[in-house]
């Protein structure tokens, strides 16, 4: 049984919580932390029963009963905690991105380094149904050599301007999943990278700085091209579909629906809108990851999403950001 | 060449002249007759050119230079024109249903006997791309054995409820092509037939005797069940599809629409309603059965769908009239 | 918090079980019993903790903290074990069918008379996520009038013929769901049906006096037709799908599958197969069902599924036994 | 009836050949030219009748019944072909690429002043069922603005590499029109273009100078971004695919196959591949492009596609190439 913490008791903390309590076996959360708990968070606290409040992280790093924490504080914190946390001999799940300077997330694997420890970064949507489905196919040979990976990533609704400022833009917060999901599919990394924007839904995320509708190419070290679409807004909302193109075929997604019920009258043959947002889409894929982190710590298996794919996102992104002021390709 | 001399220039005659004059090779009409010939018809017949309009049909029929005609009259003179058209030593192909009487088919069959002459009845969805690909799997072993046939058929708007009168009824007006089409799709035939039916979109239809809505099982000879569901009156346009489950899987069709264009919005995944009706929707059909009657003729082969399948399929629609008025099975 | 015993922790025990440890906020389970718990069932009550294990479910009916009772056991004892639970004052969730006999429903219907208990029918299905969104299409008045019903139902895998012995034949035990579903669907229940039926699959069903392959056709008291088709061995696995055609339109449901990837290449485009069995394909509509129920006792609200949805399902199944044995439309 | 003479009998002149006879109202084949007319095309002439078949095609231009002709030879003869023909006082209907060089273009645009001519360019495309029903939803406002264009455009097989110095290029060969495509459903045209491109398929290509895989991004004068993929090999064949995305919505194109037959087996559920090639994909185009042309002659309307579609294709495929040669963004 592994015993967890949990710092940071935000939206995706809760998320956690209750995937471990409900769909996790083999681990149990004993205790909690965060500065400013919500109220929402103590009822399920209390709900899954025998979990400690903490108002400091480190009453959770210094349990000695605690074998691996997971860390889902703000962003800024995530490479401190997560090195205090190593210091400490806990296993560590950290949510993405592990830091937005390359630099600390270094500090982080230099951290790590002969530990033995567990670090997994929690890009979960490899754990997705739909693209580990795709990945799986890649692997099997089913597509032959990938030559083209296109991503469709598409948020219902943008985020309120002044969020955007604290999380780095739009590449940081939003494509590094997608900068993931294409190293993960194509089974490579960028070489380099294109960027091709703009702000076309609301003229405040400009003045911040950012950008709301991109297409992103890449060629991958494998010889692969990639491309990702985004926006910020999707009428229809969440758009999230991959397909890899390869030498003797290509695999397909298609969104998540609530129910496959089409109607079929006088307007057309109408299905369902995608899943509404990454907490209804993802809900699954984040009780996978946590199985797989569990099983890793708990059977000393290697963590599926190590430090290298938190650094190597963050590079893609740091470049996207490049290539947007610079307007040209950049190296990787 | 073959040359060939339309009888009757209603909708279906116009049909076949304009398939024959721009997508059949090896064919040309040469001569039509129609008591009231319209002006739609004389305007094809001027286009198409080389054409002679004869006011009553028996001018085709002594014409020598005529090797074949299509009985394209109104139902009632199908098998008496076809039989005087075989005397004549003209091939045939009659529009269906052959007559509502299967004693007349047993005639023109008699007619037909060693004189070598093709007769091909008008079942022109056999030839259809969805239906010839679903018996195609059938066919060769795709699905393993048949065991169960299902049939949707349902039209866009129901006839004038004058026009029922004459029709024979819904079984031997619109469900004989499904019949058919259940003989052709499981490579077997009846040998019993029971109907539940109902009036549910028009009582004058239930005036004139006759049902708008059924559901049709069947046994066939080879162990299979079938059954077909029509309306009268689909909201969403005119829906043709079929499936055939088997011991070693199934194959099923759905619509065709103009285009494959889905949009996406607040309302949901749309995409188009099906082709409007039969002249849109089996268009094609209608030239490749042509296609095939008239390389029959050319080169001596066997008829594709011959008198059998137009006698087969009024016999399945009487029993079908039979289970109504008796409720209960009918033994074929 | 609704405290709950579990009689039966076969299969379907232990389904509800996890569900309600894990997924139904407000409810506990705090007994269990089963003359001969196995394993897995012990090792699911050490896992969620606080059950205790009783071998004679009188225990559970004796305690007076237990609020309900999920009846999970054989078939032959649900209706004595749901009038005995009756009796100690509990709620009851019955798994399908409540009994083999109307006569016995019955008796269950009158122990429930005055005594403002709950008594819930396990047709889990009505909670699945197509068939909701299915049935409330038609609630919603999005397809106008029910005219067809059409439900397409068939296993990956017959039972064991000798399993067949006691279940009833395919009607009390598999087709029943299918003719909850009718009712459900249409918002009815029928008057009148008729099958026909076959053994194609497994020679040994027929001789167990059983059917493997059925068409049913019933209509409905409000005019709809029904049909549905059977098959104990689909070649793709299990396949669930519903139609409801109506005067404006109608809803169509698809199978589900564990990811939307689709591969294309030389051989076409292919996608996945259905979700293997009913516990993969319905596990949501599990918790599902038993929050519906869980809200009914706590808030003293109607059950979704009454006795009578289990009384018509019995009385349904039983008239197709006779259609079968008598070869005719029987009244209900 | 518009009077037409084709020059130039390979495969577009032969399609073109046919559709007339056979399509399009309105209009008459009454003249072929062709140095080395092979035997097909004398066939197709003989079957349609009425034909003069020319050695060169001077007769053609010099015949005062000739209304319009039909440009079909090799590329490097568009333009000053048509040239000829407008100083003859001729329609045209050039094929693309009008030519290599804008500069031709412009010569013939200058030649096209003041006369009152129909110049039409052969981009059959925009009259594809698909895509024109995408551009529909977009005219319509279906989707809002334009922000995102995807454009998927996959050969299935790489023609010859000797083919390849020839063509100017896979920009000016094949992506052409996906240029012309993205510019019809933006109702747009680029600024600035950016390619990535590799060699993946087949080193002789790389060997010509040319590519065979390419990623291209443009952002659009209307502020809209496009992204185009093409492969000169596809294993599961011809994939022809648009999705324009707006503020309001998105719409989206699939591929077109020869039935919607789908089997379902043990393997999955499959479909058809797309239609092979561009013949079997976009005959149906070619006849209505040719139904449009012969209407704007005939009615003295404006031509749907005009010599300026034939200008900016060429610019924005030679931009393309500068983009590769220079690796960088390229302003149009």
């Amino acid at each position: 049984m592994v015993r967890i913490g949990i710092i940071g008791m935000g939206r995706i903390g809760k998320v956690h919580l209750t995937s471990i309590s409900t769909r996790v076996t083999g681990a149990k959360v004993v205790a909690v932390s965060d500065p400013y708990m919500g109220d929402e968070a103590k009822a399920l606290v209390e709900k899954y029963g025998g979990i400690k409040i903490c108002g400091d992280y480190h009453e959770i790093l210094s349990d000695p009963e605690i074998d691996a924490v997971l860390v889902c504080s703000s962003t800024d914190t995530h490479a401190s905690i997560s090195i205090e946390a190593i210091k400490a001999g806990k296993h560590v799940f950290c949510e993405k991105p592990v830091d937005l300077s390359p630099e600390k997330i270094l500090e982080v694997g230099k951290a790590l380094e002969g530990t033995g420890l567990k670090f997994q970064v929690g890009f979960n949507r490899r754990f997705d149904h739909n693209f580990a489905a795709a990945r799986k196919a890649v692997e099997d040979g089913k597509i032959g050599e990938p030559q083209i990976i296109k991503i469709t990533s598409r948020d219902p609704a943008p985020p309120d301007p002044r969020y955007i400022a604290v999380s780095g833009g739009i590449f940081l917060d939003m494509t590094i999943h997608d900068f993931d999901m294409a190293c993960f599919l194509s089974g490579s990394e960028p070489e380099e990278i294109f960027v091709q924007s703009a702000v076309l839904i609301d003229p405040a995320i400009g003045e911040q700085g950012d950008v709301d509708t991109a297409i992103i190419v890449m060629k991958m070290k494998n010889g692969a091209l990639a491309v990702i679409d985004n926006s910020r807004k999707s009428a229809y909302g969440y758009d999230q579909r991959a397909e890899v193109f390869g030498s003797k075929g290509a695999v397909k997604t298609s969104n998540d629906s609530l129910s496959t019920a089409v109607i079929a009258d006088d307007n057309g043959i109408t299905g369902e809108k995608p899943l509404y947002f990454f907490l209804e889409r993802y809900m699954e894929s984040f009780s996978t990851e946590m199985i797989a982190f569990v099983d890793a710590v708990e059977n000393d298996k290697p963590v599926p999403v190590g430090i290298e794919a938190g650094l190597n996102s963050v590079r893609i992104a740091l470049a996207a950001k490049q290539s947007v002021a610079e307007h040209r390709p950049v190296t990787l």
